[in-house]
């Protein structure tokens, strides 16, 4: 069975992601990085998907980036912006962008794959809807593949991995009708940057999901403190 | 000034590019990444090389690689090879292979680079004498420059992060001659595999750098168990 090292933040996108790599076929190896996000609500929703897919071998890794003070995710002294201080959602990098987060994921990742003899690295990485991440687009994962071709064992003896990234250039909406066509735990995932009992319904994260939701037409079953 | 971030490991190769960078006139930041190895003698020596240079501003950051099984760097399950089982040096790849070693922590320290405004990043991988891993060659680090051009912020902006790998074509007799020459604390570095008081003199790592001192005419200062 082909077995791929799935990123999974317990976020919509990356549990659609396992959702499609599961449903393609896949032996998956699900793998969380706790990198001191203030989210921390999302491990628990990671677990939760995990334990409704019923996986055992779930990954998790710590990381410690509380050196990285720029960004708004794991640094308190950052405000983190609402809708009215944010302008539109992607057109500039906001400040809660973490510092090469995608390129620290997927290394991690690809040393995961090359320990467990995973041929591919899932990533629920998307272009379009994400507020735009320079490691989010689809030029950046094809730099990245070469990096392993050239820089694995696994490379070097000709079965580089791969990197799929199933949602990259889907909208919210698309990523919501995926995940329900799939039979996906949309009611296990947690997106908001705040890390409260209810979701904000405020911050970017909550607007792009809601926003996603009501485009495909279905209900978000997660609570809301407030809605837009 | 001009700043750089540079890999510190306490190992004589990356003490020896931190002593360039120095002498090239950087800031410097050094960055010692703790991922469970077993060789925790050599975060000493990187704490000492950090302070012989007076530097105030040293990165340390944890990350729990431990799920990685197969190196026998990190996993004690598997046993270090010694001068008998392990072959001629360099010719194939050693279980000391730590799976994606350098494109995690040029991963974290381009992140790091980001958060405190450097330009460059300094590693101290060398493609001769180490050993035949795949990401301390040339082509490896070209592959993540294009990363790090497509995929950061300050990439994206036009000031992409450069890496500099000033010693990755020197034998170890270069690397030795180029740190004295540069007046670095050679005496206070570690290379040896293994964490005990002394250095072994018998791993892949004493062996190179003892052959390294004694081509270059230098005495090694450290202590050892036992030479070859």
């Amino acid at each position: 069975m082909k077995k791929a090292v799935v990123l999974l933040s317990g976020g919509l996108d990356s549990t659609v992601t396992l959702a499609h790599a599961i449903s393609a076929g896949y032996d998956v190896v699900p793998l969380t990085i706790r990198y001191g996000q203030r989210h921390a609500r999302e491990l628990k929703a990671a677990k939760d998907v995990v334990a409704f897919y019923k996986l055992k071998n779930h990954v998790l890794i710590d990381l410690d980036l509380s050196s990285f003070k720029t960004s708004a995710l794991i640094s308190r002294e950052i405000d983190l912006p609402e809708r009215a201080s944010s302008g539109e959602i992607g057109l500039e990098i906001p400040v809660t962008y973490v510092p090469s987060r995608n390129i620290i994921f997927l290394s991690i990742a690809a040393g995961l794959c090359e320990s467990v003899s995973a041929e591919k690295i899932f990533i629920g990485a998307n272009s379009l809807d994400y507020s735009g991440y320079p490691d989010c687009r689809p030029e950046f994962f094809e730099a990245f593949e070469k990096v392993l071709k050239v820089g694995t064992k696994k490379g070097v003896e000709g079965a580089s991995i791969k990197i799929e990234t199933p949602i990259v250039l889907s909208t919210k909406a698309d990523i919501v009708r995926m995940g329900k066509r799939l039979g996906a735990p949309l009611h296990l995932t947690w997106s908001c940057y705040r890390g409260g009992e209810k979701a904000c319904g405020r911050c970017d994260s909550c607007l792009l999901r809601l926003k996603g939701f009501y485009e495909a037409g279905f209900e978000d079953e997660i609570s809301y403190e407030a809605r837009a």
